[in-house]
């Protein structure tokens, strides 16, 4: 992939991500290690709860959107967040097969260190039925060509 | 632990987290599958990066937290999460002892759903020298005790 530095973005460019799927033994173990509560990790207890049946935890659904975003957007030195906003409209399920649209929405170049600026983008995460299990606008560093960074 | 309904929660109540250790090889094994950048994956790349040295990924930090949160906070019907704004002052390192400190900012009973309502927490992540390295504002959704979920 041809690496993009702030200079080559405009405000509009959009990225598509490759597919991850989803599957229950994946969910139960993410949940295990980072999110044990019963709706992530049992199939008979998420029954009864919030969720209805089994369901990823919100943090796995934004794990694979970043795993999807590594693979697929190419920034110049690298994906670097400063942080952002997120909600999960529903949550992600045994099965689900997840991609990412990412659009940059402004780009506000440094006015202290004139080798970067900030992208504010886009993030939306969608499952195979293109509902949106992850929707999130994040703060990105991008460095400028001519700082050469990586 | 007593386990808590909407009822139970004022605002002002503080919950402080036990401990996590983040080592290189779990920084690593998490970039590896989530976020497999070099200055996630290999000390020598990071040294030239941005991070100056081997760093985390957000995800992972946010991760964490969440393992901790889920460890300490006795929520009724466990921790639902509907999104929020969160950001990382610094990155977590190679040797560093995470814990977190959750304070209730708002409670919001929901007008249309009389058995539950949304509570507005500020979680903040800290390494062994109190650093700040994950800023976090969220809404989560506690049941009410009549709702008798779980």
């Amino acid at each position: 992939m041809d690496k993009k530095y702030l200079d080559d973005l405009q405000v509009g460019d959009t990225f598509s991500s490759g597919e991850y799927a989803i599957t229950a033994d994946n969910i139960k173990a993410f949940a295990k290690e980072y999110d044990p509560q019963p709706f992530h990790l049992d199939e008979a207890a998420a029954e009864g709860s919030f969720f209805h049946g089994l369901a990823a935890s919100g943090w796995h659904t934004a794990c694979v959107t970043m795993r999807l975003m590594v693979d697929s957007i190419p920034i110049a030195g690298g994906l670097i967040g400063a942080g952002g906003e997120l909600r999960w409209p529903q949550p992600t399920r045994p099965g689900d097969t997840l991609h990412v649209v990412a659009k940059v929405l402004d780009i506000k170049p440094s006015r202290s260190k004139p080798d970067r600026g900030i992208v504010i983008a886009q993030i939306e995460t969608f499952n195979q039925r293109d509902e949106c299990v992850q929707h999130m606008q994040c703060k990105m560093l991008v460095f400028r060509r001519e700082a050469q960074h990586e």
